[in-house]
């Protein structure tokens, strides 16, 4: 409703502003029972971390996440885990003359004029800072998606026009993270990482989109019509910054398809169940998961600071500035950042499908809630 | 959550099924006062009714909505509306083969796996007919924001390849209704008519998409991050049956597009007010309206239901079938008449937002809610 | 949020005024595969309905239900029911002086002062005769909850300084529906009864409560700490018109209770699950379920349209009125008609918690969901 | 949903367990402009803050409260508000023999049932050590109200026996802090205050109550039927830790009320504005705020954990403990402690009611947003 919460049974509620005191994320709705440690989500946040690579900004940050609660003995106990990640690089009031001014397609004029005040640290909230907390509650879904056999990963599939070739799910898992593009496919991810160097030098930026692919989803998740897979995918990446496109399946392109081409034709599997012979579909079937592989694109846009003189207007002033430049730390480009945000997107709200429609015990990961087992309980210490 | 339901503050709840008795739809949350009768609706209802085209299903069904709650003498009196559209052309039935046997992308596999049943009349729930209601709820929608002076529309920019230029909001005002492709710029309207018989001659079925603007709509809507403009339109878009993409501003096309390019810089109007010299960021910056016009476009798949022999599988006899055709009446193309409804989810959007904002009073359209005014009482029938 | 929704998992809602065209109720979220028929609702229906003794209004409604959607050859569908209840025997119009001058301690003045507008229609939305779309709603999460072991019911415990004593839960079920007054406890519902003509009789009303039990309610239901078993059992309950307090357990007496006496000793059942010696608790305890049955109080003040001559003031007149009557045709006391109310807000607010605790399954009751069995689609035509 | 949430636009989300690092408390949806320190809350945080008295458990936290965003110069943004109140006195593994077996009446069984897990921490999340969230929260709420003239107070009006005479609203004002207890009648007070002491003397607790009052609450609050403001009030505090019922108005006695009794006629006041001559409806009619003061009750068990002798049963071991005594530091009685929860939990409802209703600005308390006015920023540091 404001805004600053995400999901309906697995709920991530976020605070913090991109040069306050802490970033902070509460995830209410984690069932009890798995195992989890600040080490699980220290290594998305990471990947995620801003001054990663030369072609990340240089803002250094460690991002070390602090479990506040809802841990016991290494396990979740059901109540909402507490995350803080603190600023330490914060330095807010460097983005002179952006003070009493706006930056070009920047959220700063919209923010001021919505709150009738100006946030001039950074951004403040509308600063891509946030993603952190989103990172960090992500790491916990993909933990719960594991146990219920639930893989999903994303890569950079395109810079510019530089556009990677299809790549198999095997190696979105073995290469994207093996360059700073975070490309899975290793002779295009130099090319993007030279076209990225090229605009970064001449002050500029550039735009580019995200692969992301799910596997193991099975069918069912989904809930038509409003709600629906595909509803809740659109909610979930449109929130992400600077993204001006959401696709899945054939996306865009399936407005030149034909009906026999699109439809895939049904074929018994080996266990006799009905299964797509292909899947143009992408992995939904009327807003719901048909069972096949989820995938879909998403598109960020180039980011908007950069130090190349733009026009701007001082509100305090009354004058025009033609030759404003934005001089903070700030990324030449945001896919190769956005992988593990899209990728944490994709996960919330496959968690929260997975417990709204009971495939996932909402009490206790193993289903052992509800019922008083003398034996068991995990947490007991004399069982130490 | 169940997906029947749509909006925070202004909340659509619906209900029907394809061939059932009757579709349903309540909308909660309209604030009082606004003039409202059955025929405000029914014009909507009208742009989107079956069989009102060689290029549309020949189903016969007269859509006529009647209003059980919610009006006194005329107005809307800040309790919910009950509408009903009865179902008059409802052949259940009349799939075969496909009784047993899940049509090729169409949801009757993935509704019969997640609910256990197989709602044969015609999809039931999955069915397009659904929409129905969310023109109704729409129509009461684009009434309140016309009274706040928020105009929108939507028009076909594209049938297979035939792409149709780029038109003005006049243009699309004043030529989107007047031919049966609803496509503003009519020489391609004639060019897409011709294509889509071509498909539907052939028994097959084409896909397309449609383009939408908003005018009018104030600086300050959208609350980030997770319920930012974008996100909550893209969760609005992705709803509408075969949405396979949804794009705003630049859209995909941003990921070619280098910061310096795609930043629009600040100029002051008339007023004094920061205004962006262009509109690439269409009309929503950091999530939150800029007070430009908004726009996007929406992609619908080609009608998975045609007459072509396509290859299914029968879940009873347990064999394939390689010649099954969809002998229904089903549209060849689906952005003719999904232009209301893409219409009715971005005012549903926006009416909600403004809602949320403040800027429309959720008690009384006039704001005179909360002050008890003695001459003020429009539905005392004394007054008379 | 607007006021016209219940339930978070299963979610009704409702439209409908006291002399409008008829009541609606939609129900989403609930399972696929429960046996349901109109005359499953029209029994507690008929429970409710005016005119069926002397003690309550003459108002000739026969309330009946049509069910629009949602059901296939008597089974749910796990798609939206859409349930309809025509008013047959409305007469707006009819309480003069009361167009331009609220009744006292009626919903009259705030409901105008809210909305900008008298709906001088009978109390238009603020009538009681809404909680006919909750009785409908709450005879469906009844058969649910049958499914799962768990009865409910409720009686009239008290009746102006009338109390019934303590009664069993077989003698609830046995002797509630048994007399005018619904209190199981024969010999007291006489002397309430004759109280109630008493009031009736001097153009008066009189107050009164209701006691609810519950039985087979597994341990586990309730979300602490906002939402809370209780917590939601108070909002669900203080929802019920005229309302005036909650309890649960001991309730208001727990004031007078020192701990070592309220506090409810353990032992071992037979199986060896730790269990209560007693059940002070009202089955309860840290906000959730205990596994003992749960139960608790609702005070309904007396109603307030009544034929004794108040003193009102009119708003268009300015004038002092002190000798208004309200001559409709209403209740006595409310009680008698609110016990199938009492037991619907009960059951609606324990079946969403059996779906949130994950003990229902959302999608079809018997779990077969999400698992493609080709053996197993009830509603296949072939199957006749 | 999940239980760790509280309010529609007003948005509460906490974590935290009672031996666990800290307690946190995210508000989202409070509007910018609003004048806000730590000091702010920090003062009702010692009101429920332990230790503060002889009648008080003695354990030592300070409870003081970090605000980590959502403030700028010293006023709030209009994002959201994050806080972190440290645990330091926790001294978890304390509540020997009670790790494997439940105390009476307390949560330890349900949680443990519900979650499949011990939290033997003192209760984890099922103390009322988690009020410090609601209490910080209220602290905000209560700011925003007081900007439009509505002021709230609570105080014990009845301990065991004991009750305490009717007080002014101007008495609550004065004297409810004076003494221990928080009783506005000083007599009264001493008279609890002894009794509370014999009691925790002998190992044992009590139970009371607590009386609380609105007064400046604007007609019209309240979104009947389901979310009215009896119905949002009774879940708010039915939500309290030991709550076993919620009155308003009459109350319980309306039960032995006649209508002609109960009900409250109708005059003008000075301004013309129809005004009821008495407030037996407490503030309330038809679900919706009168503009009268809103007052009710609410009733708090005896605290269940006492160092008197008990029965458990111990589920390792199997066998039945029949001296068990809870050791730890615990109040002997709550309501003293609970009224600055009681006036939280009333205040985060009201001002939820103030926002839905559009009497406050979601934006910014000032109303200022949306329009973009050069000389309205008061956060630009230029201005200093």
């Amino acid at each position: 409703m404001n805004g600053n919460r995400f999901g309906r049974l697995f709920q991530v509620t976020t605070y913090g502003e991109s040069h306050g005191e802490a970033m902070g994320c509460t995830i209410s709705g984690c069932p009890a029972g798995l195992e989890l440690a600040e080490d699980d989500i220290q290594e998305d946040l990471d990947r995620r971390k801003p001054g990663q690579s030369m072609i990340t900004t240089s803002r250094g940050e460690p991002d070390a996440v602090s479990i506040k609660s809802g841990i016991q003995d290494g396990y979740t106990t059901g109540t909402p885990i507490g995350l803080v990640i603190e600023n330490k690089d914060a330095r807010s009031g460097k983005y002179e003359p952006f003070i009493t001014a706006p930056r070009p397609s920047h959220g700063d004029f919209t923010y001021s004029a919505k709150f009738g005040t100006r946030n001039w640290g950074g951004g403040g909230r509308s600063s891509a800072r946030e993603t952190v907390n989103w990172v960090a509650a992500g790491a916990v879904a993909k933990k719960l998606l594991a146990l219920e056999g639930i893989e999903l990963k994303a890569h950079v599939n395109q810079i510019d026009d530089i556009e990677a070739p299809e790549v198999s799910f095997e190696e979105l898992l073995e290469y994207s993270e093996e360059n700073d593009v975070r490309c899975a496919h290793p002779e295009t991810a130099d090319l993007m990482q030279a076209r990225i160097e090229e605009y970064q030098e001449e002050g500029d930026s550039i735009g580019g989109s995200i692969y992301f692919e799910a596997r193991g989803v099975p069918v069912g998740l989904g809930a038509p019509r409003f709600d629906s897979l595909s509803a809740r995918l659109g909610q979930a990446m449109m929130a992400i910054p600077a993204t001006t496109a959401f696709e899945f399946g054939l996306g865009r392109e399936a407005r030149e398809y034909a009906g026999k081409d699109r439809n895939d034709d049904w074929e018994f599997d080996d266990d006799g169940t009905p299964t797509p012979v292909e899947n143009d579909h992408g992995g939904i079937q009327g807003g719901i998961s048909s069972g096949e592989p989820i995938y879909g694109e998403v598109t960020l846009h180039a980011p908007t600071s950069i130090p190349k003189a733009q026009q701007t207007v001082d509100w305090e002033t009354g004058e025009v500035v033609d030759d404003a430049q934005v001089i903070g730390r700030h990324d030449p480009v945001l896919p190769p950042r956005g992988v593990p945000v899209v990728e944490s997107m994709l996960a919330l709200t496959l968690v929260d499908f997975m417990l709204l429609s009971g495939r996932l015990n909402p009490d206790r990961v193993d289903g052992q809630s509800g019922t008083y087992d003398t034996d068991y309980h995990p947490s007991n210490p004399r069982n130490e």
